[in-house]
């Protein structure tokens, strides 16, 4: 698929680019700079768009076109930059995308603002290409929406618990992560006017590709190269995460091995210079491999969906997408 | 008008409990409850739900039903308490309704992520009123959140500028506080389908109303009576903020008064102890007068715009609300 993925990849750039010039318009020229420049700052930072380019493509997967959907992909990068900052307050966190989160940038009260003033802008967009099946587009974004909320809840409640299933844990990322994904593909084939059918072939490929995709994030924490990660490895033990990782090896240990996992729950994490020696435990307990499976079972889920889309062309990108998701490196 | 007042009273008490049971119902039964629980300790404080029988009474003006905007009407109040719950955050604030504000009855991170969610159930319960003319109501919810995001901002840059003009002030709050109400006329005058003029007619009423809710709000910090208020007395000269008496009383001063109130800017608020002689300034410079009298001019304009309403009764009982408004004590 080498000359494909060329192609795809141009194609992804160009549309990449006409979605930042979307994005940055958004919120330019309005009052009050107080609200609307740090606004812009976040916009502003080096993100993959992957999910307003999913729009798109849903589009045109059911026969639909790029131009009806530029609105509503917008949207979708609004919708989840406000997710971004609102959980970098809540993660406490100081960096994305290797520059500060919003609220070290600015402050706190700024940054809860800023995201509530993104998802106001993020309905704006959404609205300008609502026609004629508006109500199931804009119910499909505010159940998104509605999941990302219980998501994060989850997320922080298993945060505090001691024992979380596996089950538990897919159900969360689900909400968290894969509710938006297969909103984006759900958006953009009601914005094609695609059949039943189609719509629920590309929303089962986003849920699917979204579960791989929150996995793929679990596992490259752990064995992603640091210069080309962006942050530090081991992040997710640093601060005692319950990942899929994480949690597949509570499953799979016993004796001395399992001790050293209740640890990183009673401290609440671990010391950066004992990350090697859980890397080493992960491994001898097999789940890095135990996630990539679920990456491919997951993502082949995603790619069997799709294979009801008659066009070659339309299809094959949504595969070369699935691919580079697992492909990653960042 | 005693005895339309009974009867106006008992529709709104009525109405009220309605919308109470509509809004404790839409988080009641869901998961998870580290999300709903602390959504439904907001709900259950014991609001005014103006805003709400705003939207009925504007769908029943036009000549339309109270039962073709429950939902609309549970949405608006819903997304008021986003606004509250967000604001107290960002205000520090202790107590709300006479309660622990949220995030001190909980946590920040569970305010933060329960204002997002509410604002998502807002969406979900306006779309089920949607049919006919859902863009209009929903360009006009969205606006209306826009607007409430650029007035916050506007009044924390506000707080931390040496000058505010009383134009720019009233700018402030027509964005802040009254395009929240005059959205919530709009919304109920396109659910009960509505002709332009009358649309028109309801969306002044609402902005104005508005406005004077708002002026008579930084009337009443200084002159109603505390066990019926609620709250501290002077709260907001305390904290030095930037009210419609303020800004006036700088306007007119000379002198020493002058120095008196720049040394409010300068020491970002005043002690307890020096609110009385505060209030007696205000007296003197005639600024509670002139409060008073804008909350009239404002309220006057209101009730000119709503003369083209035919219908006796549903013109009265808009007459009856802005009259009680400005006679309100807390």
């Amino acid at each position: 698929m080498r000359n494909n993925s060329n192609d795809f990849n141009q194609i992804y750039a160009t549309e990449r680019r006409k979605i930042n010039t979307i994005l940055y318009n958004a919120v330019k020229n309005r009052q009050p700079s107080s609200l609307y420049k740090p606004a812009a700052y976040i916009l502003h930072s080096d993100g993959k768009r992957l999910r307003p380019f999913l729009v798109l493509l849903s589009a045109k997967a059911v026969g639909g076109e790029f131009k009806s959907a530029y609105n509503a992909a917008a949207a979708v990068e609004l919708l989840h930059n406000f997710t971004l900052v609102h959980d970098d307050i809540m993660d406490n966190a100081d960096k994305r995308r290797g520059r500060l989160t919003l609220h070290k940038k600015y402050d706190h009260n700024t940054a809860i603002l800023v995201g509530d003033s993104l998802l106001s802008v993020a309905y704006e967009y959404l609205l300008k290409d609502c026609n004629g099946n508006s109500k199931s587009i804009l119910n499909s974004f505010t159940k998104g929406l509605e999941e990302i909320c219980e998501g994060q809840s989850l997320d922080t409640e298993f945060e505090k618990r001691k024992k979380v299933s596996l089950e538990e844990y897919v159900e969360m990322i689900k909400k968290k992560t894969a509710s938006m994904v297969k909103m984006c593909c759900e958006i953009g084939t009601f914005l094609g006017n695609g059949k039943p059918a189609l719509v629920k072939a590309l929303s089962d490929y986003g849920l699917n590709i979204g579960i791989a995709f929150q996995i793929q994030d679990d596992l490259l924490d752990i064995t992603a190269k640091e210069e080309k990660f962006g942050k530090r490895i081991g992040g997710d033990l640093i601060e005692g995460k319950k990942t899929y990782l994480f949690i597949k090896a509570i499953e799979k240990s016993t004796g001395k091995e399992k001790q050293m996992l209740n640890k990183v729950i009673e401290n609440k994490g671990i010391r950066i210079n004992q990350v090697n020696k859980y890397k080493e435990l992960y491994e001898n307990l097999g789940v890095i491999n135990d996630a990539k499976r679920a990456i491919n079972s997951y993502t082949n889920k995603a790619l069997k969906s799709i294979d009801a889309i008659k066009n070659k062309g339309n299809r094959e990108i949504l595969i070369w997408l699935a691919d580079s998701l697992i492909k990653r490196t960042k």
